[in-house]
């Protein structure tokens, strides 16, 4: 009955590197810093802002503003001295780091067998990424993950970086943070915190997901069996980049998913995680019962070696929580979960990536690959929220957790999903006591199920509510969530949504300097500079754009808009109280 | 400097009714509740859903889904059998309840100098409104408010109205609400909830705003001097209130305010605030200093004999905190706390709508004109939430309120504005201390400064916080907030947000009956019942636009869809582990 439908209008190929997104942001520079342990360079977006000028007893007077730095995942693409050229992939950032430690290998070729099959099949050049490189893996005898190294007392030339990274707004700004290198490695030895980095994504610019850190956003791309090409998806995760998302999930469920991947992380400045059960789905024609841990296991190290930065995993699903799922509403809403219970219920046999959870810990702990134990029984919908089944499933994930641990496997936790707002904080308390404290990621949650097509608004009420109580990263969610795939713009949206959530919740949980690109922005409000305002903006194009787009706009610069007209502006008549006019003479874009 | 633009298009013309939104929601009927104790007739929108087909052991089984009531803002608009007729305004709901009462008379003319003025000003004759009434007003000697009545311990028309209008999604499905007549009259008694409802503004479906009610939401409508006319003023009510909008506020400007204002309130189902220091401020040509008491006087009596509301009136902005607002970012950010600013300031005396508050409160009380105490010196930035000038005028507020309701004067509180999530609960907690728990009535609040073009979104997660707190009516925010006026797209789109923000507050809060909604919408959503998905949603249009847009859209109700494709819809794979299949039969609209 299922028609079948071929839409893969590029999926035969290469992505050219002229399409992808590299316009730098409006009166910003990019900027890297160096780091003082390590020889690194940590980029920056610095927005400089034009001078305050004032005119007060017929004296005019300028006064500077000082630039205002902004955490950048955009990566190269916006540094107009880089080359890009996405046949080659990225810069490699990493190798020289993981070379001076010592602890991993080259290997001769890949040690998955699929992945091996792939790269000798000579139907796939036209497709396959030009430059492969040999995969690294930890040698015999010796550990590497960042949870090792900080457990050891080591700092890395990662934890050197995300300090960096996570401060120079408040540095700049001169107001002092408890983000050091050292307090970087203290949170990740106790799991706390984590840094996705597998050794072979040497193109990545590490960041940290952890509480104490700024709130992070993830954005999903992937063409599923009925839609996009390589192309479109390379694009995706540019696109991704430039707008905000810090880490980037490929959930990719059609043809060419091993290649996909490859040109995606290769040219990935941020990391990537996948759900690997998609994958292992595929290869056995769509049967879950056909699935089997061989497969499932091969599927990991093709993944690893490939580079993915972390893994969702829904290990936490057992059998004895399917009866509970039943008993809702809307039954189970994650594919992966639903994908296990599946098998599970036919096998009548526990989950084997439970089973079998002792040995994935061993196999990515030696590529430094994360985990992130999937919630299978999320919510999905307001009534079922906090049930048996989800917090059941829950209760079992703290439990991995601690395993992938003792492993010195750096871990995830994912959260809900549907949640009514009274709900949410029960989720974030549970899961620091089941999950001793490890990062909470969550997708929205969803605060009401009745507005499809503002999906992104609904999940961003309860990300923002959740990510002030304490977790770490936000799945994001686009407009199109329930009703269709996410086009370009719809990522755009569903990004910034969600960077007003993860900024609201950084103010709220008082983070160092969160609030200087506010000030910032209420100034340049005050004072009537609206190019600064716009520059600021997490979306300077969207504001432009509706700014040029009003009506009876004049390009003047005049001290009032269209909003409340000359006599109504109450910003101005304040001003005129206060100290005496700012004068906008900047000429307004058109 | 100023270059005048007039682009009045359609200023001089009168509205045509076939240009407003009259199109029925998809799937709903209009349907009429009677009262019991009176002869009144409360619309609520019925949503009818289709059956769940299910196959279980080859057995087709169909079960009804009973239809969902919801709140209903539209007015007749949205009632097929309805004729509509602008020129005419809309039919006459509440002049039979004022008669019976006996305690309200008409008067021979308008009271107000002006508005007299203008009513027999031939040159505005094609402007006109054509079937002016002769105004209301209460008999000497006698009082009529709503908060009079209750206080008497007498329920009106309007208190059962609004206890049918609050109950029936709930007493359908069964669910005993705490909201009776007798509760009503109770809150509003106390001064905990209100009903805006002018004895001029007949054509006015009553609604409750108060934290035991469901939570409302207010949008802006209004010309400023640089923009639309009259025709395009009342397709915005109509617009506004299909969307569901509770209240509108008109905040025009420019010319032709009060033949404006008098299509808009004839044609206007929900209650209709105003501003009235624009007006007055329009009739000294702009300059606050010229302001005067009786200026401001006669337009209140004109409004209120025109059928106005509410009033928001900026009567808690004192001499003495105007320097706690030179301390700060962004200044005053209230168009008329910043007029009343300029005004004080230059007269060096005190705001003469705190002076003459009494008198004040005497005229409105003669129309039940509410009172809506505005904040002028709400926060315009993160940097000022919770300031000493804000709290200040806050406390000052709390004391007016006690003394309007000496004079049986209905109240709302306004408030912030800009506040970050961690100081949002503190403007509640001190509100409802401060003002007595009178209800109070919030723009946003905005929990970042950060992102223009998207304020909506950054309001309305304020919103759902403070108005899970406890906040009684939200003024919606667009997306043009801070860069133009918005246009009615922007208008759907604030109110859709704000509609989500609200209900999802009545969520949190528990308000008898609120899931039901989300629970249809859930069990239609695992059903693959698509239209009624559609049907169920805030903005139907909307989720039929994005769903019929996808990629690889099929008309042939398959029981997935393109998101994750046929191997990875978890709803289908979970019901299959279920009870059986359900059978999406219906197909999908193109």
């Amino acid at each position: 009955m299922e028609k079948k439908k071929d839409t893969h209008k590029n999926a035969e190929t290469k992505p050219a590197s002229k399409l992808v997104s590299r316009r730098p942001f409006p009166g910003s520079e990019k900027v890297y810093l160096p780091g003082s342990l390590f020889p690194i360079q940590v980029p920056m977006r610095r927005i400089n802002l034009v001078d305050t000028v004032t005119i007060a007893g017929g004296q005019r007077e300028q006064t500077p503003n000082a630039p205002v730095y902004v955490y950048d995942t955009s990566g190269p693409y916006t540094d107009p001295k880089a080359e890009i050229d996405l046949h080659k992939g990225l810069p490699d950032v990493r190798s020289a780091w993981i070379e001076r430690r010592g602890d991993a290998e080259r290997l001769p070729r890949m040690t998955s067998e699929y992945g091996n099959a792939r790269q000798n099949d000579k139907s796939l050049d036209h497709l396959r990424f030009e430059h492969l490189r040999k995969p690294y893996r930890a040698k015999a005898g010796r550990q590497l993950t960042q949870m090792y190294y900080a457990r050891k007392g080591i700092i890395t030339e990662e934890m050197e970086y995300v300090a960096i990274r996570e401060n120079q707004n408040a540095e700049a700004a001169g107001i002092r943070s408890h983000i050091t290198p050292e307090f970087v490695r203290e949170e990740i030895a106790k799991g706390r915190a984590m840094i996705p980095a597998n050794i072979n994504h040497l193109e990545c610019e590490p960041m940290i997901i952890g509480r104490n850190f700024l709130t992070k956003i993830n954005t999903n791309i992937g063409n599923s069996a009925t839609s996009s090409g390589i192309e479109e998806e390379v694009e995706k995760a540019v696109w991704s980049c430039r707008w905000g998302g810090d880490t980037l999930m490929d959930l990719s469920t059609g043809s060419h998913i091993h290649e996909t991947r490859e040109w995606i992380i290769r040219n990935c400045p941020v990391p990537v995680g996948t759900v690997p059960v998609y994958q292992a789905l595929e290869k056995v024609g769509g049967k879950a019962e056909a699935l089997t841990w061989e497969l499932f296991r091969d599927t990991l190290v093709e993944q690893c070696e490939q580079g993915v930065d972390y893994f969702t995993i829904h290990a936490g699903l057992l059998l004895e929580h399917i009866p509970h799922a039943k008993k809702r509403l809307t039954g189970i809403v994650s594919r992966g979960g639903s994908i296990m219970a599946k098998w599970c219920q036919y096998h009548q046999r526990e989950n084997f990536i439970y089973t079998h959870f002792d040995e994935i810990c061993r196999i990515v702990a030696r590529y430094d690959t994360a985990l992130s134990l999937g919630d299978g029984l999320r919510p999905g919908s307001i009534h079922d929220a906090n049930d048996a089944a989800q917090f059941g499933e829950l209760e079992t994930i703290g439990k991995l957790a601690q395993r992938a641990w003792e492993h010195n496997v750096q871990v995830l936790i994912e959260g809900p999903g549907h949640v009514p707002m009274h709900k949410i904080k029960e989720n974030m308390d549970k899961q620091l006591v089941d999950c001793k404290e490890a990062p909470f990621y969550t997708l929205g949650p969803l605060v009401t199920d009745i507005a499809p097509g503002y999906d992104h608004i609904t999940s961003a009420i309860g990300a923002s509510l959740i990510g002030w109580y304490g977790t770490a990263m936000l799945c994001y969610v686009t407009p199109k969530e329930h009703l269709g795939l996410p086009e370009k713009e719809d990522v755009r949206t569903g990004i910034i949504t969600y960077k007003i959530a993860a900024h609201a919740a950084d103010l709220a949980k008082r983070h160092p300097g969160a609030e200087i690109r506010d000030d910032a922005m209420s100034k340049a409000r005050y004072e009537f500079r609206w190019k600064d305002q716009f520059n600021l903006a997490l979306d300077p194009d969207r504001a432009v754009e509706y700014f040029n787009n009003r009506e009876g706009a004049s390009a003047d610069g005049s001290r009032f808009c269209t909003m409340c007209g000359p006599n109504f502006c109450a910003m101005r008549i304040s001003q005129d109280l206060d100290k005496g006019h700012c004068l906008d003479e900047y000429d307004i874009a058109k």
